[in-house]
């Protein structure tokens, strides 16, 4: 048979040993989340193709995968000419976490609490030119604080974060930090205007790249004279300086915007809140980063934005901020919001890469071989015992098999105790278990059998 | 605004309450599954069109969800006249996971060990009309046992199931078990022609519903003569006695294929050696019920077959049985498997409407007030604090609210336990701790807030 037997172009089947590695880290993820009170919510793979058009720009449209219309329905759109593609599909796949979450807001107004702390941790699906480290099926870790604009949310959100990742085990990451208003202010600060703000903007978002000269040049081209560039000076030499820099550059920004603009000393405010707080706090401490020429391209936020860097790592493994008009979409009037989204591909590239994953048992605790196909009832007894007591156990399915082939079989496996019971050890009411680490064997009686495999496994019995 | 913001019809949203529910019985059907040696696979939640087609028969087809060409293809596809609908689209949602399993067997031929014990939990999509309980994502728990024609993997394959039902704490349950092979020996002894066993099977597997009467006209109208009909009683009389008749069925059946039918004669052997073991042994014994008239309308099955009779509930929760055709048809040679698909939805259903799920933790388990906007950093210190001893801790997030409401917020949140620190606990280093369970409240040193919170939750802090 010629068929292809791979998945679909961009996606992934996940063996056992993948399946572990993700949940390795996904259950840490979780519990990072939980910690800090955000609860789950889960939404369907599919949505109304309503719910998501208009939502992620032309270009993210493209992305989004369609499901056909099915029987008279699909004949019928079928029978119009010109046939109207647009309305071939009822349904498409959700293309991200955040659509989802406002549709959530909308419908369940009564019955979520006044403040919605949820994560979700769900596949995505986009059909973006499938190349390494890109999926069109892959998940996102969201984690997002519906319902206040206290500065609480942004705090609970960046403690998640940055506990899930120290859970982890990254010591050597940062938290970008930044706030839209502040960058807002210094453009009007130097009096640029409005209409050249986002131009700006994503001159600004190049200076990891091109550096400050590229950016200054970029700006001049854009029309921003030198002056202007003179007060824009202190987001184009971003990060000098590290964390122990924060209040230098808090300084200069200030001077920058204080008494020109109102947004941005709010801005400001707010930022210098935010790092004395987490400043002062268990785990961000220290982690933090002023980056005023943070821009994070979406034009959805309003307040402070994040952007989580890990030493040695171009990009980022996820960010985030406050965006108090989106989630409201669906209900026609702003709510206020604090998201964060982690990448989980990203994450598990890093840590198999820096070998930062632990040793994962993939295979069962014991294998019990079959010496005779007449005492298979004494192997399973001896596999039921021992699940009893906890350990994953399988009985070798074929007793037409040599010893030697059964113990080469679990080797091979990756399983670290045998165990059997053969006419000998049965009339003597024993077992016969080896350790094949140590390739020691011993005869032990049926009793105490857990007890001695809890022993080599290095484990308590359930 | 009036858009319609509930999920798709026959898709759901699971708060977090719902997804608290499902991941508790997620969570033992996985360990029942591991704890008998399976592994975890997952595949993607698209496959190829050709991948899917021609695998579920007419009716399925129309079911599985198609995902549109994109760009360039699909403006093909729509120049073409007439449109070919089968073109339009390339993907198509997952609608069982046995395709996709006989997909990566035959993808990871090496790769995988050459029994592969895996069990799979993921959603498949169907394009049913939704209706109560009936949903067009759902959720399916397979666990396969590939690669052998041993009775082991019969037998592991029940257990695993019977395992995971006794955790989920059902307790009276059985499995219904038969042979294919069985019911084709007895249409042979009966001498009905090979043309008519799937018609007359049909007509058996109503029994259920209209009895061994209505059965009995049924084959009569399908041109079963009396005589034939005779032979065919033993399968009539389902399960009278119970399972202490299972002996006296199994004799009665003998009667009617030994010396008559060598396939049904095969079959009974399978039968009663799986019987003999699985009574012997731990989980499942007395639990094993021989209904010779269990068809399983799927004609791929080739051996035992089983399926989960829960007291007191019409239907199943859940079925399987022996495959050996299947699994190999992308390999275009059989594989033997054996495998048993729970269903997820069916299982929480019965288990909600029996009060049989535990009170489930959705809140956090402290909640920190904010007695002043000048406290926040002690607040989230405490907060800070409680989360490393393991606790779920939040920070009510707005000092501007009344304390009172505050205590009243954790209260309808279900939060049972709420800990400020004033201007009065700071100065003397003390935390205030009230129960709301009890509406106890109590100044406790700092240091001791955590024993303290865990003394009030019954646990032990991390």
């Amino acid at each position: 048979m010629s068929t292809n037997n791979a998945p679909p172009a961009g996606t992934r089947d996940f063996l056992p040993e993948d399946v572990r590695r993700r949940e390795h880290v996904m259950t840490r993820i979780k519990a990072a989340y939980e910690r800090h009170g955000f609860a789950p919510l889960e939404t369907p793979s599919m949505e109304r193709v309503e719910t998501l058009s208009g939502k992620y720009g032309d270009e993210g449209e493209q992305l989004v995968f369609r499901i056909q219309k099915r029987g008279e329905k699909l004949t019928e759109e079928l029978q119009r000419s010109p046939v109207d593609p647009k309305q071939l599909a009822d349904l498409a796949l959700r293309y991200d976490l955040t659509v989802p979450l406002a549709r959530v807001v909308a419908q369940y107004q009564g019955k979520l609490p006044k403040f919605f702390k949820r994560y979700q941790m769900q596949p995505v699906w986009r059909a973006d030119r499938p190349q390494k480290g890109r999926f069109r099926e892959f998940w996102q870790c969201d984690v997002d604080y519906v319902g206040t604009t206290s500065l609480v949310a942004e705090m609970e959100v960046m403690q998640a974060v940055g506990d899930a990742l120290a859970s982890l085990s990254f010591d050597r990451f940062h938290l970008r930090v930044n706030d839209r208003r502040l960058l807002t202010g210094i453009m009007e600060a130097a009096g640029i205007r409005k209409e050249m703000h986002d131009l700006a903007i994503i001159g600004v978002d190049k200076l990891d790249k091109i550096g400050p000269e590229g950016v200054r040049k970029e700006l001049v081209e854009r029309g921003i004279t030198g002056s202007q560039i003179e007060v824009l000076a202190p987001i184009l030499f971003a990060c000098e300086g590290g964390v122990a820099g924060n209040a230098a550059r808090l300084d200069a920004v200030a001077e920058a915007v204080e008494g020109r603009s109102a947004t941005g000393t709010a801005g400001l405010a707010t930022l210098r809140e935010l790092l004395g707080l987490l400043d002062s706090v268990g785990g961000l401490a220290g982690r933090l980063l002023f980056d005023p020429s943070l821009a994070r391209g979406l034009s959805y936020y309003t307040g402070p934005i994040f952007e989580l860097a890990v030493e040695g790592l171009a990009g980022s493994m996820g960010g985030g901020g406050r965006y108090d008009e989106l989630v409201g979409m669906f209900l026609g009037r702003p709510i206020p919001a604090v998201g964060f989204s982690l990448g989980l591909e990203r994450i598990l590239v890093v840590m198999e890469e820096r070998g930062m994953l632990p040793a994962l048992d993939v295979a069962s605790d014991v294998m019990v071989l079959q010496m005779d196909r007449k005492l298979l009832a004494h192997a399973a007894e001896l596999a039921d015992r021992l699940r009893r007591a906890g350990f994953r156990t399988e009985v070798f399915p074929e007793a037409t098999a040599k010893l030697g082939a059964q113990f080469q079989y679990a080797d091979t496996r990756r399983i670290p105790v045998v165990a059997f019971i053969g006419d000998r050890e049965l009339e003597s009411g024993m077992v016969a278990i080896k350790s094949l680490a140590s390739g020691q064997q011993e005869l032990v009686p049926l009793a105490g059998a857990t007890a001695h495999v809890a022993r080599l496994l290095g484990r308590t019995p359930a």
